[in-house]
């Protein structure tokens, strides 16, 4: 609505109606973002073919259907993360047209199909069963990004002829993130065999002195190989996305 | 001692003294490790033309010296991090031929011009004066290991406008460190307004119940935006070296 | 019981058979609470017109019921705060007479109507809308206490436009409480942007490293902008309580 | 610079030589922060009145020196704050002109008199007396900034006939800033007993289970007096900002 | 068995076939504790004509009812401690012959009746009606212990006037429990009103900062007002019973 | 300046100028603090011949003998607590008259006699001989209160036969205070030897995951010994006082 | 696949196609692992007649009826820990063949005979009742795995006595595994009383500040008694498993 | 005292004056301990050949000289372990006959040669450089209680190669110590690779995040390596001690 505002005092310029520092004057009160003026863009991931994200975890059942069903009408690929066994039963119900994926706790619809506009491949490693599904959100995430992924699962250091078995892998991935509750060891071993980012995933699988996954937090950040970085406490979700980002640099 | 026995096994084989499978069933038996087969390179750093790296902390001015000069030999950059003022002016009197940069709390030296290899520009960005020895680690470690490095330097939250006029620049880099101490917002907000991968160091910076960068730490780990990767506190030279690797994805 | 001694001394003092010397000395020894001197009055709220308030949350329904029909009697308005759904349905089967607002999980009964006698607009800013609901129990705790109330929610950090857009509501409040979970970083850059004072209200929205609102609180008490004061995680009801008092000074 | 270039363009669009539609288009891509649209005004402070602060701790002696003399150019009047004993004997040495207040652990340097701005008095309480300079910094910092300071030191809740005795003088002031350390009990004792806004501020006083300020902290955190509001371990300055900020409200 | 040994070592003595000498070596290598010699007495409760405490939590309740059928036998007084409402019920239809004290979280079996053994009065003092529960076990169990127990209840500190108008009763106990969540600002206040010593029992009562009674515990531990020590979070049990035993010294 | 008024007010009714029911309603808005009325007694220290107590930490030398000299005038016994060993030889340049006791890290001056009005012993054990300098402290400030004190040092858990072979001392005294860090295991197992009150202080005594005297105050809290109370870590003083109200109920 | 590779090679040098160091260089490039070359043998335990173990926790029940099923096949021993009531429930309905064992939450399934093979007693301690499951976890754990295990339970440290009169029992044993929650002191007092090795284990047993088990588990790495190494909080199937490697040695 | 008791007691059995029953009742009362009877032995250590320790933390060091000579004059090895630099200089200058071992920060006097007790080896593995003080201080102590030691440096996680290549050492071993600071992952990839028991030993090596330790400590205690156990951080010597006992079982 602005725009027009905008149009018409240029025109009283031009037609001299209204005098320059008038004119100076009344633009620095208009609400210049919604001129469009250097506006932010936060449509950022958009841009890239990125799919629209809603978390599904603090959200109702019927709210979740209803933004899926609003997004659809504009054909855009969604991913909707952290849905619980009981939501997704209820979307199901819903009939909303998503593709559910229950090891990643997650849901798609793809308006088109993902085009694969990352470098380079994904490498999902994840150290214990248990932490698969954060693995699974984190490879869905990439999935739907536009990367092509891997996965390694079930290699942590305990048994360390796993992931050695595995090095040939580690280096021909682009990006790779590691999952690891307990210790948290794995992206220290990881980091170490290979020069490629590694983000590191805690999870908040353990017991005790794991508190809930804090042992593992601090673990990866006080890792000994340079070249790891962190995310949240079982943000596969994140970490999907940041490999996504260094997977386009 | 064991490569010998390798070429003597194979002589036998060879010469029919050794059937196939015996030879075979030997082989198992060897400690492959010190055959050199597959030899796991620890230098990977170094074969992409990375400098070695020591970390001064901890470490004694005579022991630095000494590192220093048989690296030298070799001909090899160095990176030294983590040394305070007292330890630099030893060093200085030691005549390593070191250079000092007191701002980064570091040394180099060059034994031949760094190249650069990354790809595009590590854009390091600080949110306080206080933090700006943190930001100037990473910027040196990101420049020895052959990056083009820009600062943006002093852009906290607080006073949001100094960050939003210079938007342009952070879409310009490849790859974004964000420092900051406090409360560590800065990379939420340097996280939406790019599309380009962040690493949030936090800082010991505050007081109080900043806890020794507790605060900034977990403001990080649990940034809003999607994207931003975090380190450990204080971690400049760990944030330069993961985004060398991400600038060669 | 005292006061009877008070006045029989005091008959003496008249009579002529205490002489003032001795009566004043007497006095200081009467227990003096209990003749009602002085008394401190603890019904502060209640001078200025603001509600009875009831914290639902540790309390039997049937208990809430009963202590709302009493108040009622008194004819005094009534805020009742930390009712969870079941709460709810079980309140409305009892018939209270109580108004429901479930957005701020509360519920008002209303003797008179609530007279305006804050001096400004209380303008209540929340950063994602899983802060909805503790932004509305400090929205309607502020309505009930006499204030104009405006908000503007879901203007998280990561789109910093979405607040940009909106600073110069920002100016135009006499008191903002910010509400955010995860990193908690909006009230600084509120604080920022207006001359204000900011309540921050930490929320327990988040999860892994947010350790239930931990994070949030640390990140607003290391705010990098001044002026700005922090409540209790999810304490929406202080944080209106609080601006309540101030939009009076 | 960019301001010519807005002139210059409308001026085109005035004579013509510009059209209108290409007018919008070029204005799109100005630099707008730089325009002086909408511009962000940061100095929030200065428009007030407000002196400027420059934070002691973590600078050398003699870039503070120089900070204060570029300011006194401006004739500003100036608040340094985190002076320790040395730093303050050193500035002395270097005859910056500022005036030391040692109890405050500040110094200051007056352009033109404070002007009294604030509305009513704000009120300084303490609880012992080894949290008198956080006090004396809050009050110091009010004074600078325009309001009627008042004091009330060492009235802590363990001889609570202290605060009793001055309970007239709570409901004078305006704003009251209540500084404690130890179990952090005062702001609570304080806020029962006026209806006053209470900024509470814990110090890092006491030992062992206090650890640095915490126990203080998480007590004034979870005050059961409404209406209380709180700020960083040993915050002087920041509360002081607050109230200043609450008494132009 | 061992007894045995003990006689026919006697007897020897007895009967000269022993010399005292050997006697004395031998005896220093029985195991004497089996020999019932200096036998540490544990219960040491009971000789006091204390009640046989089980503590419910963590039991179920079969196993509860048949400890207390057990202890019925024997004529001992029992008390019963934590216990929820539903093993209450379960108790019930068990017809254990136990009293119930639901306000209490306990049940009593008097075999005899309780002999007032303590000194003075035991004080019990709570700051809210949410920590009466703990509140009435400490009651409880100094009632079972044989002391004269009086109660004064939901007198806050944000409430001031409420302890100080009942100054006499504090002064009339020989030992008080202050019970209190939130900031566990009571016993300060308390402790600084009387010459007796106070107990302080931290409640788990509260919401966000109050991590489960650490705030309360915190505060009570940095008391402010010498003389006052603290117990474990909800140790109403442990409360009572150390002030029976100060109540006996 | 009120008890003239008081006076006045008694003269108007003794004269017969005042009636009684006016001269009660006046009196109820008189400020009575003011008048002396009712004064709480904040000397309940001194009102038992307890001493004057001086907190040496965070007080100045200079300061300390000012007290000191001030509190010589009136005679009473004076106990300075937390002298370390620096401020003791300043003091004794000061000749203050003070008596050191460097074991206490305290120093006292008597008035007169210490008179023992405390009912039994109190037994100050401490485990370990780290622990000695926080069981002296305990020891002089029961001993200045007024109590018979015996100490029982270094009968740590580890070697369990220390405790076992002084089992009747336990039973002897009236009230025990047991000191110790590390684990702080020691109060459990004295206080299951004996029926007496048991104060636990933790030290700050160990290393590593001891958090100076966070584990040995847990467990302490945690003690499975019904009947043990603590203070605050290194709080010999607070123990000692506790003792002495304890040894006088 | 390599394995025929490698058979080719050596047929090649056998039969003369291939030249030792030729052969010698093309070793150097197979990929070693896949190779069965120096296999890191992961079967560890299996190798000296241990059991497989399955971790109950975070499995659903038809896949541990799944794993078990197949271990069956081969004949191997099987033990299943963390086995809640229903999970039980759901296994025997499943007819798995699992012997249960509830107080250790656990299942077994012999497919040969337990062979003694531990030199000596693992002797399995614990504090008190609630700590027996974790307790019967660690007995069964160490008796799986071919140890004589016998048990002291429920001989606390408020109760000296209950583990001096077992005193000899714990020199008998070659191995010692204490359990204990609340503060974590038996330990201690154990390893006072013994030269053998002690594993310690604390429980998430107790209330209020014993914070799920930390209070026990700081105490306990802080014992004051040297020799004693501690598990993870309720991990009686580590401390079973370290006991018997340790009965090993 | 009581010895002579006793030796009446039995003379009078002898005799005939005491009938056996009236004996046995009065044994039962004597204080059991001071007789010597069953007397716990302390000198546990002692009776293996293991050295006095004397702990130089918190002791100075003429107390340490005093303990040290008298304790030469039993001729008993003596370790002294936890010597700064400073410390070990003036005990030179004392010419107490120490030998000084700098890197353990420690120091020992041989009144006979140490005697191999121990079973096996004892292989002592450290991360990085910065653990060697807390390694030597536990092979220190390991030798100097009877076992041979061989060592293991610098073979951290990040360079898995280095471990490897020593696989073969680690089966060699009979007890394994592992020494890590930063995330103390190296125990669970050696649990990982062998059969022997491993002692695990967080050191406060690190920085930021480390928390001094902390979370090494708590990736220790995670670790996913079965047969891990854990001591106190930075205990080398209770590493030491533990390893020796187990390498005596």
């Amino acid at each position: 609505m602005y725009a027009e505002l905008l149009v018409q005092l240029l025109e009283q310029v031009r037609s001299g109606k209204l005098a320059v520092p008038s004119a100076v004057a009344q633009l620095r009160h208009l609400p210049f973002e919604d001129l469009g003026f250097a506006k932010i863009d936060h449509h950022r991931a958009l841009r890239q073919g990125f799919p629209e994200v809603v978390m599904g975890q603090g959200k109702q059942t019927k709210d979740i259907a209803a933004i899926v069903a609003a997004m659809r009408r504009h054909g855009t690929n969604i991913l909707v993360t952290r849905l619980d066994t009981e939501k997704m039963a209820q979307l199901k119900r819903l009939r909303t047209g998503l593709k559910f994926h229950p090891s990643a706790r997650a849901a798609t619809w793809l308006g088109k199909p993902v085009k694969i506009t990352g470098r380079g491949i994904v490498l999902v490693i994840c150290a214990g069963t248990s932490d698969i599904p954060v693995a699974e959100e984190a490879s869905l995430t990439a999935s739907m990004m536009g990367n092509r992924v891997e996965k390694l699962f079930d290699v942590g250091v305990a048994g360390i002829h796993r992931i050695l078995e595995n090095r040939l892998r580690l280096d021909s991935a682009a990006v790779l993130i590691v999952v690891a509750g307990m210790e948290g060891a794995l992206p220290s071993v990881v980091g170490g065999l290979t020069n490629k980012p590694v983000i590191a995933v805690p999870t908040s699988i353990g017991y005790g002195a794991s508190f809930k996954g804090l042992s593992a937090l601090l673990g990866m950040l006080n890792s000994c190989a340079a070249g790891v970085t962190v995310v949240n406490i079982d943000n596969g979700f994140g970490a999907g996305f940041a490999a996504s980002l260094i997977n386009r640099v």
